[in-house]
């Protein structure tokens, strides 16, 4: 129990005691749940996304728009994304960033898989929705040149997808003068007209 | 002392002993700095920031360009935006932002030295650089149209100025999924295409 994270030696002990003072059904539906949760929970085939099934809700969901791919790292990303209710295509979770400092390179990422889908699917927009951090753009710039690379060497006959990336800026409610400097220059070079 | 921000009875009374303990002259030259500061200091005749002269250092340089003009609440905002080192136009502080809640109007602004401005000067752009609140969003969406009404009634010879709006998205180094849902559903709406 210890093991577990932001449960030291005292909590761990405390739920211990409290799983043998309760009644022993509701301990042992927390033991199958546990089973249940490594054995059952699945990752969707096509976008790596949580899922009971062997396709995702989303994927398997027809009235999503799926010429559009959502680029994350992690499925809490998706998640977020979901709750915007502003999203309606598909995803691509990568199970991280490139990260040499943490031994994370490409092969350890669903970088391949979310090619082969460019490759193989009709797709007209790839949304690069990394962290906005060094590893994250890193990691952006290296897929936009595999998907470069993967249209200037297969045939010509299929148009490359749109990629974008989401807009820098300063978050709603922030204060201006505490944003960082590289956060207001962006969203000063990144500004829009309004009409 | 005490009614100071920040310093309670006990700091106020460690503040005095120290201001005794030291060196006479140290404490005289402090008074009469703080003398100075609210006799010499000025607010810039033009755009309203802090300033020892009747223009400001922005507004009397010749190098920034005069045509644009980055509409700020506070003087700490364009501490922050010429901390960036990305813009080379000139400035007007308005003083705050509409908020009926606290009493403010648009009287208590600096809103109509600026339409003034506008009206008067060859003023390209003008860029809103205002807090992104319900507030700072309000008296953007007012000094728009009042920039409008200014282009429709005077005589039509002038071009009406760009307004623009600093961009809103992901803050630099955050956390995708930490991003609240308007500031991810911005960033998601406003997403740029790389090339």
């Amino acid at each position: 129990m210890s093991r577990l994270p932001g449960v030291g030696r005292r909590s761990a002990m405390r739920l211990v005691l409290h799983l043998l003072r309760q009644d022993e059904s509701q301990t042992l539906s927390l033991a199958d749940a546990l089973k249940t949760l490594r054995t059952e929970v699945h990752y969707c085939r096509e976008c790596h996304n949580i899922s009971d099934t062997d396709l995702c809700e989303v994927c398997a969901n027809p009235r999503r728009d799926h010429a559009m791919v959502c680029v994350v790292q992690t499925i809490e990303d998706v998640m977020a994304i979901e709750a915007t209710q502003m999203y309606r295509g598909v995803y691509h979770v990568l199970g991280g960033v490139i990260s040499p400092m943490d031994g994370i390179g490409p092969r350890d990422l669903e970088i391949n898989s979310l090619l082969e889908r460019i490759g193989t699917q009709d797709i007209k927009e790839v949304i690069l929705a990394l962290s906005p951090t060094m590893e994250g753009d890193t990691t952006g710039f290296y897929i936009f040149r595999q998907i470069q690379n993967l249209f200037s060497v297969n045939g010509k006959e299929k148009v490359m997808p749109k990629v974008t990336v989401l807009a820098r800026g300063i978050a709603q409610n922030d204060e201006l003068h505490y944003a960082d400097e590289i956060t207001l220059g962006r969203a000063l070079a990144g500004r829009t007209e309004m009409k």
